[in-house]
């Protein structure tokens, strides 16, 4: 129901299982019974309040995993993830994604209308539309944020499906001339290599380290991509970065791991973390995505309708999908 | 005495006491009796080796504080400090240049020749030249880490010599339009003002975090230069920052001080840590003392001769010296 005139109604046509979603599915981060759930999702607004002008009724929209409210400083400065009033679907109060349809507040300022409606886009690319409203930005906030430019070789810490957006943002967006993915399990290799990786890993620590190392000469890679956000991932990305470089992370630091400074001095190493501000990127990625020059949505292995939830918390928590769409 | 054919022996005209000597000096970092002290000199070339082609006899000359081979990749890509033939004088068995003379490894890579001899240059210009060997390098380099660019709001945590040179290194080479630099101390306030300074703030801890933010609308700086090292001043530069924003930090971390992941992936900051690759600067650097555009030297409050550089440490340690040159 329509609380503010800046809401709108969307009812989701798709919608999806976070990696991070897990933690409380496996009770490593406490939540309420009865806690809404879900941060991604493409839909079609239903209701509108009497402020918000740009989003119609019909329209397809992709929403932002977080929202803003889109006048204040930071929304301004493509920081909304630092608007004070900030929210995130499936959090708190926020409705969540994981369900039949969304109070979206700020409508205006966050959904992203992909032209045409439902009609012009089959399920393919509905699931393109979808990787936008987390996984793809958030890749390719990890692939800025480490700095990887034209003809720069990128390392990706993380087969995970922002490690692998991470890849395509890095080769399709950034241009990088090489990007060399660590993975030891053969479906993420596909659709890593279908997202343009020159090179595979398939090993991890040490070994990782020694394989990096051989594939640049021993330098390392001046851009590296943390998207786990474990001390092991951390340890493995300082391993294959050069000295000189840049690491990007994007991976949510569950278990908070810890940086120390002095051997970064020595090493002259730069780090930057953040949660993505989606809105920032969005209108980019859906136009590309509406333009055929951009297909996210191979992340999705399996998808599944929305009463079938619980399975697709359990595919994803036994590694056995790599990120599951729910349909309504 | 020549070992190398690339060496050159080099007479110290100027040397000076570093505030990270101080740490010998309080006996928190234990050296061997005898050791050599002293990485920052400029001198006059007294003999060179067969393969020297650049640098001449009688050239005055400014050295970087650590030395590179100039001609591996490292080398090539500005980063010496990364050089596996590396070495910093008066560490190790390094000669140091709180001396007469010092023999100075791969000459022509990194001694840099400043026109017109010691004639051309009187007391105060040499210590302008002095000062790039180290700490106008190190200000800059913490200016450039932190991503000041023109038109720019900068913070500066610390005011030491290279608190303040980064000051100098914002306004003057980085054009920033504004620079806060945290100061309780008059003698280094002042030389803050005239290295251009746009506020000072004179308080610390929280009230230096409010100071800061009354000061930037709230938001704090967009750049901030850690240049102290300390838990604590990690911690102002955290409070200081803008989300969004860029840490870079040259403060040498003695007590090695930790940064935790989760807050800074939440705030979107980048911090970078870096031992100044002073070569990569110094060309520029003493081209610009030449032109009479950069007068770092002002960081020297203090001359002393050589045999008085127990009276130095002295000076420094109890906080009544900025920064001491010494004249053989």
């Amino acid at each position: 129901m329509i609380q503010a005139d800046t809401d709108a109604i969307v009812r989701v046509v798709r919608s999806c299982v976070c990696g991070s979603d897990l933690w409380s599915y496996r009770d490593t981060f406490k939540r309420e019974p009865g806690s809404r759930y879900g941060h991604e999702f493409v839909g079609v607004v239903e209701a509108v309040g009497s402020a918000v002008t740009k989003v119609k009724i019909g329209d397809l929209v992709v929403a932002p995993f977080s929202y803003g409210c889109g006048t204040c400083w930071w929304c301004e400065q493509g920081l909304p993830t630092s608007c004070p009033n900030r929210g995130t679907w499936g959090s708190g109060s926020e409705d969540g994604a994981q369900g039949e349809a969304l109070r979206t507040p700020y409508a205006d300022a966050n959904l992203v209308v992909a032209p045409g409606g439902t009609a012009a886009y089959d399920d393919a690319r509905l699931l393109d539309l979808l990787a936008c409203s987390d996984v793809m930005a958030t890749g390719l906030h990890g692939a800025v944020m480490a700095g990887v430019s034209e003809g720069s070789t990128a390392v990706v810490v993380g087969d995970g499906a922002v490690g692998l957006c991470a890849v395509l943002g890095a080769v399709a967006i950034r241009k990088a001339h090489r990007v060399i993915l660590l993975s030891r399990n053969p479906a993420r290799q596909k659709v890593g290599h279908r997202f343009g990786a020159t090179d595979i890993v398939t090993v991890r620590g040490q070994e990782a380290k020694e394989a990096v190392l051989d594939l640049t000469d021993g330098h390392g890679a001046a851009h590296v991509i943390e998207a786990v956000g474990t001390a092991d991932s951390w340890q493995t990305a300082l391993d294959v970065v050069s000295d000189g470089g840049q690491i990007g992370a994007v991976g949510v630091p569950h278990t908070a791991p810890t940086l120390v400074t002095k051997p970064l001095l020595g090493r002259n190493l730069g780090v930057r973390l953040g949660l993505c501000p989606v809105r920032h990127y969005l209108d980019d990625l859906v136009g590309r995505v509406v333009a055929g020059t951009l297909a996210p949505g191979a992340v999705f292995d399996v998808t599944l309708p929305l009463e079938k939830t619980p399975e697709a918390y359990a595919l994803m928590d036994r590694r056995e999908a790599i990120k599951v769409a729910l349909v309504p």
